[in-house]
């Protein structure tokens, strides 16, 4: 109850310190945004606040002193139809800044989870989960070298009456004066406590909250670009700072060691192979339906060797599909667009909707294999990513998705075989690259990492499987099988 | 909710691999123990949990696995009517490990908060402070390079009956079973909800809380060593990891900078100075009465320039005090058994109790003056220790404590003079040192890292008071008249 009560950070100054100490601060941000460009620091500002608090006015006033060309301003309501079909974080992590520039949120995840808990449609068990979520994600931002600023701007019961009345005289700001904030105000009390729990809930030590005294247009400006500037500094001085790693706390699966696979006599003759195909590949057909009507979202990732056979096994699941409810998403390097923000963007913004099925051909995984063995990214990021990858699947579980991982195995020997059969044969030239060559040299270090990446993101809601595919017919097979099975676990 | 329902970390495996894990597990903490001694890291294992879940049992049986030098176990129970005097937290952090040991806190800070929340004796608002304590504190030591391992070992109620109803059947075991665990298993569902609510309030993402299940004892330690082994290999990669810096959080008074205080005319003649101080001295003396009937503490924290006159300052706060009512601190540079553990530790175990006064000359600031000038920690040490000292002083404050924080202010010329002095006069030569001579060479390095330090730490409940001391007589009355205001303030 604290953070409502007496939380303002600083007294209010006389009227003639608060101007100059405005224009200092003004001043500074001035100067601090081409820091923030120069160090490639993104910059996340959310506002809340009780309604005709004023918080359009100040980001209003706040971004007067910043070049249009370093911020963004997202607006956000209530979910639509169709953001509610997606994880709930989906819309926010989208609008995510670019490095070296700020994103304005006018409301945030905080406006979304308290209204829902304000009519009464979150229970509490949801709304644990989507703290929990919130508290993970936030912290995921700050250890990816985001600034999270956190505004509530704050006013009385009897400032927001006063200001709902005010609106209402005027005809020409009438039409200002939304159903919403005169119901607030109506139930101010026990909206205060939902809003005070949610802020204890979400403070904590790398995105605290600010509690913004917001009775007056230039005080409140004052107190937000002061916390801005501090933030922006402290956050200067954590640039390209290593993150300390977390302890794990998900569940995990035991797993086999690649090389204790065995993958002798994992084989399939055509006949067999192409029976169970046309069996299975019915079967899929059928539970996509039902996926579809229960509007269950399904997430297929595939990992493995250099011609592993990924693509034709992703073919034997497409192919079962109908194609207005799946897509195949392959993955190449990211795009600069792509590479200025948290390295999850790309795979939260290619999620599908609910009742659909996204196959990702090369994942996420990417971290902790090519940008670990490459160095495009630090050790401590690839090392801190095997916990936020794993967040990231709970976002995808606690949204309702079946996530299935494949990790395509062969041996050396064969992988050899078809790299040479892909050289010699005109028609598959386009398949084999130098880059392939050069990856294959690395065999051994990649066999490390990628043991080290199954045994520490095999998590009880999504676990590896592993695909022998040295018969590359047993394993689109055994892919078919454990795609229905899992189908049908989720969707008895 | 989801703490103690559904949180085990892994299922249970079959008795032979149990058994074989376990055998890797304790072997894996053996040769573990070395690199925790040659990376001197400090473990913390807390161990908290249902009456008769085997607290006890579970430490005795991880011990056997590490060298006696190298860990120690502290019991806990409710705190004493002494220890009461204190801040709650002290006890705790008293019983810190050295570096590279383990310590073993046989139920700590968690069991002493929810025991009070049973018995009704521990209102919400205190409990909520209590938790932002706890917070921070665990926050701290983990930023402090320390590995904070928390276990809560959960049984059933019906599991707890039978362990109950087991050792009341035997003689030999009978005087084990405690007044506490019957009362916790006839009301163990109102307990379940204290348990979780606390567990859910400090499960933090640097210090997270495993939920071991306590049912068979040496599942128990598997679970356990796992968790410890995991924790180890982490903390010894964040290992000397700078630790990002945080916002700042609390209420700030701004101060002026040293060179903008002036000095000139600030002094007594010997007879204002006489009058002024019988009289002062008087009403010290009563309000020290007073102080110590109403139990409140009071910490007086000094810092200045070399010569600047702290030690005829506090004789002059001293002489009014009664002598079984108060301490005098100097602080020099820490022993190897204080170096050895958090840096505020050695001010933590001289905290005094409530209703007596403790003296500090130099203090804790010596972290962002002479540790950061002279190297003594890194960069990243002292740039967070701002925050970290804020955090100390709220402690105190929340505690109830006074806090005042004298500067002692003279300028270079005046000190050159008193060193001059020093040197010229046989009696006080041993005041001067060659070390004071390079402190002076650094008079304008030291003076940004004063003005960095009155600037983040004059918090509202702890701040800053300049006394200018070129002429000492003024500083001493100022000293006075400030420290009596300040009591008068609390005592009203």
């Amino acid at each position: 109850m604290a953070l409502l009560k007496n939380a303002y950070l600083n007294e209010k100054p006389e009227k003639e310190i608060l101007k100059q100490r405005l224009k200092e601060q003004e001043d500074l941000l001035f100067v601090n945004q081409n820091k923030i460009k120069d160090n490639k620091l993104p910059v996340v500002v959310l506002v809340e606040g009780w309604g005709t608090a004023g918080k359009g006015t100040l980001i209003g006033n706040v971004i007067n002193n910043i070049d249009p060309r370093f911020y963004k301003v997202a607006t956000f309501d209530m979910p639509t139809d169709l953001e509610k079909r997606k994880p709930f974080l989906c819309r926010y992590f989208e609008a995510l800044p670019e490095a070296g520039k700020f994103r304005f949120y006018n409301t945030g995840w905080m406006n979304e989870i308290v209204m829902s808990r304000l009519d009464g449609t979150m229970s509490d068990s949801l709304y644990e989960k989507r703290i929990a979520s919130i508290r993970r994600f936030e912290r995921q931002l700050t250890d990816n070298g985001y600034l999270v600023l956190k505004f509530f701007m704050h006013i009385s019961e009897e400032e927001q009456k006063k200001r709902i009345d005010a609106l209402k005289e005027h005809i020409d700001t009438k039409w200002r004066v939304n159903e919403g904030d005169i119901w607030q105000n109506k139930h101010y009390k026990s909206c205060a406590k939902i809003f005070e729990k949610y802020l204890e809930d979400t403070d904590t030590s790398s995105a605290p909250w600010y509690i913004v005294d917001a009775k007056s247009e230039k005080w409140t400006e004052l107190q937000v670009l002061e916390r801005m500037n501090e933030g922006i500094d402290i956050a200067l001085q954590n640039h390209s700072l290593a993150v300390p790693l977390l302890q794990n706390t998900f569940p995990l699966v035991k797993m086999p060691k690649l090389a204790d696979i065995p993958l002798d006599g994992k084989e399939l003759s055509d006949e067999e192979y192409k029976e169970k195909l046309d069996k299975l590949q019915d079967r899929l057909s059928e539970l996509h339906n039902r996926l579809y009507r229960k509007r269950v979202p399904l997430i297929i990732a595939y990992e493995g060797w250099d011609a592993a056979g990924k693509g034709g096994n992703i073919k034997r699941i497409a192919e079962a599909l109908d194609p207005r409810g799946y897509e195949v998403h392959p993955i190449a390097s990211p795009e600069p667009h792509e590479k200025s923000r948290h390295y999850l963007w790309r795979f939260w913004t290619r999620l599908p909707k609910d009742g659909h099925v996204a196959i990702f051909d090369r994942t996420w995984y990417g971290r902790v294999m090519v940008e670990r063995i490459e160095g495009f990214c630090s050790e401590n990021d690839w090392k801190r990513a095997y916990n936020e990858i794993n967040e990231f699947e709970k976002e995808l579980d606690d949204w309702g998705a079946v996530i299935i991982k494949f990790w395509v195995q062969i041996d050396k020997d064969t992988q050899l075989e078809r790299f040479t059969d892909r050289q010699n044969t005109p028609e598959k030239q386009w398949k084999i690259t130098e880059e392939d060559w050069r990856n294959r040299e690395k065999w051994d270090v990649y066999e490390d990492a990628i043991n080290e990446m199954i045994a520490k993101t095999s998590t009880k809601f999504a676990p590896w499987h592993i695909l022998e595919s040295v018969d590359k017919k047993y394993a689109r097979i055994k892919a078919l099988q454990i795609v229905i099975e899992e189908l049908e676990k989720k969707l008895k």
